[in-house]
């Protein structure tokens, strides 16, 4: 593999490997048994079995390839919590993981416990191979913690009840955000992808040149208020803005407002963590898939941000900045953050972009199981960049590549504009 | 609705609902908060809501119907858990039951003990209407009781770890069954359905007279030793035995055995409440589907009973005889029970007719809610006939019709040769 | 197999012979080498296969079984025209026939030709077991010009120019018919199924005794202008008329009328071989499933005839009478026809019973591929009786037996009330 | 629209207007009505209607909006012939295009004389942007005729007895072509796209800068004898070389070589406009998806070109070159071609590119119904360049931008290898 980050010091490691496993397990916290057994659509996992599934990863990729004498924890976990490891062999097929009422909750939280312990133990003594794949999977179980997040949103929302997952004071009420602003960006030749330090997942790179020509992006993602105002406009019912492939989608699907939206007497209300309450005309909008972006963006008279031209403005802010997990709020609205510069482009929504996610010039998958991390899902998705408020802290880069199908839209999808000057 | 029943006296009416209601929550009892939410297609229910509906049931046909100021325990409920009411108004999508991880188990169980204690405190002053309503009632929650555990089992069939419901002693070693013996049934004018004395549902009726030619009945149920030897022949591959909906339902789901059959290199096995098992040769063939019955009937040279030749010859048996429900062991052989005469009539399995469920000459349905209990599903299905070891014992009659579409298999459902004579 | 028949005089048989081989000619007239290639569902065939397979049928079961040295016309025709013997091997996959646009039309006359000539050249010799052969493909090459008919109807009615396949005059304006009368059935014991002279499919015997309890059938067949009144009733929206699986059939496909009915500003109008034209109040209605034939009979008070209610009181009509395929124009109004006794039992709309399709008691398949005729139908299926406006004149029998699919409706169907007296 | 060509001097438009129209005819020529009416796939159409539509293109999007005076020549028609254009108002439903039996194909001749000399007639008095949209109409002729060619041939595989649409010498036998040679690409700043003059499609520009890295394309497509050792290697049962994607549509589909390859005891034959035949290995494969394209290239060691590398080196060569449709014989070796420089890159096989169907930098979809001809298709699609031997000669450019979806493979599509350098 081909590796892009050196493995942190042992025991800085060690700290980091406590915060993330620990944080896995309290966002697991409000949930029944059965809350982490149940699975909402194909696309979705059940939080159990993300909670195995990222504990099955460092058991394999680390304990059993790197640690001598490990002994499997139990050999049918094996075939039940490998995700899409081809190498990995056979596997549970992934519409029936909701079945898998056995091993229970607490089952999976000994088994969490047990190789915490064995990997704990083990790492003073790995090489930085093996430390490279605990970063990995460290990387890794951030990934899911939002795909915990995200599932168990979708799941909560199909009971009739509106259950929430957690109880949270309403949002304040917030200053309805400016008109946008364009920000010009960058033009002719800039460079992109990981740079090649620090921790970068394989499809970041290589890094290389591409050339942009002159265009501007808005200041702020589009708010719940304005994409009222495209629904009010009939955006979903007028074909001029949409792609076929989304048009046809709306049609068959019904689609009349984003993800988890629902009108009643009191007018249109959204459901999230903190179950169902008005929609905030101030706040980003999220759950949009990339064919509603693409269509609110041409409805605008503006189109996508490139991933090249969203990197390259991303370049000079802080990653760590915005809305992201560790308040558990989301999404919400930012209003202090109005400036003359580009907001929230870090954490709030992840920004659909409207490039295909492809390889970059001079990549190559790596041998073996981990190689199938990113390389393979190269075709029929396109770019989001920037991060969520449901994505840990930390984890984010102006290089990272998040993707996800165009129709797609249980995560915190939002879009940001842009236009050619 | 035609009354075929008096209502039973208050006080062996109370000692019966209590009976009734507590078995349910004792089959409930090995199973955890996740086991009772999962839906393993989109025949089955989960086993909370099995507890939650025929609890539903005597809230709403008994309490808000009969008992002046009743408020309802949760006003959700009748959504979430009427079954097929049209009558009763909009209700949750039967295939998304298994995403109502709330309410959990234990507030079902808080339900039922609210339900239980204001029914057990109206029952003396309810009037016959009202408690022959409680009598339906009882029945079908022993309907749903069958179900709970035939639905439990296929969701726990889908789990690779093939998890017990409950551990059980392996069946004893039990001789083989003697060779099939015919016993000729009666012949002409007969009368069938039920009687209009104690309790009956209302397809079961009107008695009436009907005519049979000269035919026996095989004594005994088609055991998994002879099931054996009709895979062995190529039944299953031989287009000439089948159905023609039957030999297109075998392509395409590519169906070589019983539900729940494995085969590995110890041999065939079978999945049970009590786990993974080798086939038992001597127990009858269970899980099967009318297609397969049939052709196995066609196989063997004869022919399916009709229900009137099952009715009329198991008039003169007792129907609480036979291994139904209260061993919990189920199916096993019944080796002690050859005889001259029929065996294993009631119990064991149900045994496919050749008769589709259709009403009965004078049959009319009732008015309201409850005359949708039956009348509506007579397209399409074929009767069974004698329950089975998951049939509550004190549940069956010979006039009982129990009614499956013909590739349904989840139930014990087995075979019973007949011919003509 | 079961011979229910003599084979008739070889020179009658002859004339009957070219009779029935020019009248498909003369049906398939009006259609372009398109037409009679084109496949509009899965359940209908295109014109063309019925005439290659009714050809085969003949080549097939007659010359190669029963003349020596018969070299077959073309050796892919029975991959190509074998309908559903599974005896007879492989066959093209049913819903794939109309993309067989070669062999073309003249291609199929040429095998006709050639077939015909060789047939009635071998008939004088042939022995009396082949001359029933083609008794019995004489009558299903009738039972295939009414398929043809109702396939083609279905065809042209997927075409937007709602072309007519015949020009023919506007139907005379009728009046309207009386208000049904009740005409009180047979009861007790009677006798059904064929006796056993003349033709007959093996499914119509063994002729065998019943039982009747007191009831009427209605004097005539129920007419559009009535079928308006339950629509006008929102008899499509009342979920308590109908079957269960009705109802699920009526949602999922949005069913609102009978099939071919067409509303806009001038009213309702239907689609038919003389194209599309105003519904007629007077005349029977047609093209309805067996759930819409119940649930007008529930809305209606009453109920569907059985199959041994129809039958028995048929046997004292005759059959050659009513508006049965010559005069090619269906179905009409029979207004000349009101009486006191049953009017229209024979011809203008085949008439749902409420009886499964299921085996009569003795019932046993013949060998070989013949034997598939009838038997392996026989589940999930429902009789009508008494033959439509497309059914050749001079096919029809009292003890004939029809059936299809409760959902299907593409044939002439039609419903006849009943009740209990 | 921007308009990135100047018409053609009216006499010469009016000569290839003749010219253009006289082809399609002439491909149609063969087929029976029944064969130019049936539609095998959604994916494809029916010849008559590809005949019918690029008629209703000329007569809509000139006769009716620049022909003062003209009358509609069947106002259905623009429901029936109306491919894609939501802004054209409703249209039938694509999937049941193979149910208009009617007009005949005659029918749709007549149609097309009668547009011709409307046109013709008109043409000398046109103003240039009409002369713009001729010039548009004729490029969508060409294009519909490849579609007309590639959707006769899939159905034309279905029929089992392989009819050949043409009879064709076989291929004379070709020298074997020599190993793969790489040829350097250009590397730094290219400019691509198209640059302004003569017609283009609006999707093929602006021309603009990108940046190419150190890279090297194949002399020439990959040989179905290459294909071979792949399979015979055990390629399509290796999830190693596969997208994720592909992996599940080899799995789902039961994929084991390509489209109308076909083993039997004479080994693997493939199908064409001539038949069935033996599989040539000297010809470039074809009828593979990017799906793949991709696994052979993986497993080759190399990977797919960009569509930047691929145009930038087609810009050197001409365009009217290579095996396009003027012989009709596709696809064929040219074993002449063996060079030290780039083979085959214009005919034979559309060549499947690694680069997303995505808009250039500054692309703008034009208003009105002409602007729904490229630009709403960009989601989801792969590029292809360099035509193929369906391809009308004349018609290819090296900006040329065709896009299909990656499991489609009904066109003839091939492959090239890349690799960096």
């Amino acid at each position: 593999m081909t590796v892009y980050w050196q493995a942190e010091a042992p025991s800085a490691l060690a700290r980091q490997f406590k915060s993330v496993r620990s944080l896995s397990e309290a966002l697991a916290h409000p949930l029944s048994d059965a809350d982490a057994t149940a699975q909402s659509m194909d696309d979705a996992s059940p939080a159990k079995w993300h909670l195995a599934h990222i504990t099955w990863f460092f058991e394999t990729f680390v304990l059993r390839d790197h640690v001598a004498g490990h002994i499997p924890y139990d050999p049918a976990f094996a075939f039940l919590f490998n995700s899409y490891y081809e190498a990995e062999g056979a596997r549970h097929a992934r519409p029936s993981r909701g079945l898998l009422t056995r091993p229970s909750l607490a089952q999976i939280f000994a088994y969490r416990r047990h190789v915490d312990a064995a990997l704990t133990q083990a790492m003073p003594n790995l090489r930085s191979e093996a430390l490279a794949l605990i970063t990995l999977g460290l990387h890794h179980e951030q990934q899911h913690q939002e795909l915990l997040l995200t599932d168990i949103l979708h799941l909560f929302a199909q009971n009739p009840l509106d259950p929430a997952v957690w109880d949270a004071p309403s949002a304040l009420p917030a200053p309805m955000p400016e008109p946008i602003k364009w920000v010009a960006g960058h033009e002719g030749v800039v460079e992109i992808g990981h740079n090649g330090e620090d921790f970068a997942f394989d499809c970041e790179g290589p890094r290389h040149s591409t050339i942009l020509t002159p265009h501007a992006l808005a200041n702020r993602p589009v708010t719940n208020g304005e994409w009222l105002e495209f629904m009010g406009d009939g955006g979903y019912a007028d074909s001029r803005h949409w792609l076929s492939d989304g048009w046809a989608w709306v049609q068959r699907e019904g689609i009349v407002a984003p993800l988890y939206w629902r009108k009643d007497e009191q007018g249109w209300s959204r459901f999230g963590h903190d179950g169902r309450r008005p929609v905030n005309p101030a706040a980003p909008v999220a759950h949009i898939s990339l064919y509603e972006a693409d269509a609110y963006a041409s409805w605008a008279g503006a189109r996508l941000p490139t991933e090249p031209e969203w990197e390259s403005a991303a370049q000079a802010l802080d990653p760590h900045s915005g809305n992201q997990l560790d308040t558990a709020r989301c999404p919400r609205p930012r209003a202090c953050e109005q400036s003359d510069g580009l907001a929230q482009m870090f954490g709030d929504v992840w920004e659909w972009t409207g490039s295909a996610y492809r390889p970059y010039p001079g990549f190559r998958t790596a041998e073996g199981a981990v190689g199938e991390y990113n390389g393979k899902f190269m075709s029929g998705q396109f770019v989001l960049k920037g991060g969520s408020c449901a994505t840990p802290r930390g984890h984010m880069r102006p290089s990272y590549r998040n993707f996800f199908y165009p129709h797609q839209r249980w995560q915190f999808t939002g879009v940001r504009l842009a236009k050619d000057l």
